[in-house]
């Protein structure tokens, strides 16, 4: 009787897994579309109007598929494989609104997926997913007036080598051309490069729509690598801020400064920085007060008024993450800060995590708050 | 006996391409080093000095890895599984200098290698890889002053939307706010599109080290994407020109006018192209011999006498091609333009095909010819 019981326990267990799963799959809507981030003309990876995402990957011969995005972005998807060599699956619930890394583990092995295209993260160029968000209208490409994204090689002798950075600069920049204009220095997080504001975070098209829409006066946005120890990428342990401070603050902005229209002067100059960007603009920024007049923290740690009242005073301080991560202690350190008689502005995104979307969102809340009079 | 002599003959066959493998592979040299085209950090593919390439990817439990590269850049590599899990392989032969497309199947799938970074070829992202060529100098990377290339995105309304383009602008132009500087439209091969000037091709280097050897008056130079059936991704059977030929002549020619500092007439004004984009630089040329003077076509046909009598007389004809694919073709035809009374340039760019060396080494040749004085 006891080995019935236990019988029946795991028929039970499969049997209710199993309605979850076919009540699932009921819900599921089948108004799946490619992603926007596939490669031009690829059918797969799709996502639907509820956030589910579909793979499918040609390998007929391999023993296992999985892609490493699943129910709310954690863990991962086994995927089937169909007669004709396709291996598919669906997400088992609906992703976080906004762009996802992902890639496909194949026989133990890690690559991406043939379908969409790659973005630099987590150290390596990885599968890039986009679930619509409701509020994707802020940056999305329309018909306005663009901002041109320059990538410039800047002299680096303490590197000894020519640096990438991009250069946004404003629409009416290469027209209006005896105006100057305030820059903010925008940094990517831990294992991305300077590639990543742009590509995944859309920070132009952000810009280009607020700029349209009169809720910024237009600045210029700088975006370098923040990684100078690319030999090691065990990790943010080693990370000393001195080799970058050195790129950014002695190399990066001089150049910048002889290759573009900027007001350059502390007034008119902001550092901010997504995650290990926003450590960055933490360690940077209480170094040389002297140089930035704003602050800003996306997912990237907090200030606290003890750090900050031997420093020239910012004229703001902002501090964001998404609500998945941790919104109090951003809430609390922004209390404080205001306490202390701090101009510090706090921002939540709803339903994001520790990605790009908490970010774009964090910008578009950002950029009005920077140089507008 | 006929049994005996066939086992024999089976023998010494196989006996002979052993030798001829253990000959190659005692020449080998090893002197591998991670290639230049690597993802930071990554180890693999490697190159050695004799243009060798060899390859490792972990996939522990895949039936086969085969890359998509061999001997000369024809045919593919099998890799081996060794003990850790790890697939190696190393070319049969030498491989052609430059730059390369590749791309792994993996138990009959189509994927990237993990450790080389992405180009768009063949109409999907590719891995790529580059051998070390003996003239890689004209397109380092070196300490000189460099420009900017700017990503645009420029109104189109006759494929409703905005279209995107690079823009090389020579170092300098930042400063001389007053210079205005002549324009070269150089189109990417079939199944690429407007980042391959730069990334594979290095345009902006070349340029940058001609203009700081002198060898040539800065100008700027333009990329934009060529495949506007975007849809149809089945080859060159469906291309109409018409599509592009707007795109570029309305659209994207009067915005680079009224955005850069160009100097907006026939004479100052170049198109050129590679493969496809020679094919596009040839039908838009002879369709609108009123806005461009100046013609090159990189490993993409010809031009005869007899088409161009109509037109108004262009002042370079510029035409080249790999010793690899026909060049004997690019001879006669500049020989036939030169009877005729046109100033054409023929270039061979010895040991190379239909490839990305073929094209470095062309833009080299054919930028000092464009616009000195």
């Amino acid at each position: 009787m006891k080995h019935y019981s236990l019988i029946l326990v795991f028929l039970l267990a499969v049997s209710s897994s199993v309605c979850f799963a076919q009540t699932e799959n009921a819900e599921i809507k089948e108004d799946f579309k490619p992603s926007s981030k596939n490669q031009p003309g690829k059918e797969y990876p799709q996502v639907n109007s509820q956030g589910y995402a579909r793979f499918r990957v040609e390998a007929p011969a391999a023993q296992s598929v999985n892609v490493s995005l699943g129910l709310g972005g954690r863990g991962g998807t086994d995927l089937t494989k169909n007669a004709d060599g396709l291996w598919t699956g669906t997400t088992a619930g609906p992703m976080d609104e906004g762009f996802h890394y992902y890639h496909l583990t194949i026989d133990g092995g890690t690559f991406n997926d043939p379908g969409a295209k790659n973005y630099y993260g987590s150290t390596r160029w990885e599968s890039g997913i986009e679930i619509p968000a409701h509020d994707e209208e802020f940056y999305a490409l329309k018909d306005v007036p663009h901002g041109h994204v320059q990538q410039v090689l800047f002299p680096s002798p303490s590197t000894n080598t020519s640096r990438r950075a991009f250069v946004y600069t404003p629409p009416g920049y290469t027209q209006e051309t005896s105006k100057r204009y305030p820059v903010l220095y925008l940094q990517h997080g831990w294992g991305e490069d300077e590639t990543a504001w742009s590509n995944q975070g859309h920070a132009n098209l952000i810009m280009d729509n607020l700029i349209a829409e009169g809720k910024v006066d237009p600045f210029i946005i700088v975006m370098t690598y923040g990684m100078t120890n690319e030999v090691k990428f065990g990790g943010l342990r080693d990370f000393k801020i001195d080799a970058f401070q050195t790129v950014l603050v002695d190399e990066l902005i001089p150049y910048v400064d002889a290759n573009f229209r900027t007001i350059a002067d502390r007034a008119h100059r902001a550092m901010g920085g997504l995650s290990m960007g926003g450590m960055e603009t933490h360690s940077i920024t209480l170094n040389k007060p002297e140089v930035f007049s704003k602050y800003a923290l996306l997912s990237g740690g907090t200030y606290n008024p003890e750090e900050l009242k031997d420093s020239s005073k910012p004229d703001l301080i902002f501090i964001s993450a998404g609500s998945k991560e941790n919104p109090e202690r951003v809430l609390n350190a922004v209390s404080a800060l205001k306490e202390a008689g701090y101009n510090a502005v706090s921002y939540v995104s709803e339903g994001t995590a520790h990605e790009f979307q908490t970010w774009r969102r964090s910008l578009y809340e950002l950029a009005p708050l920077l140089f507008s009079k």
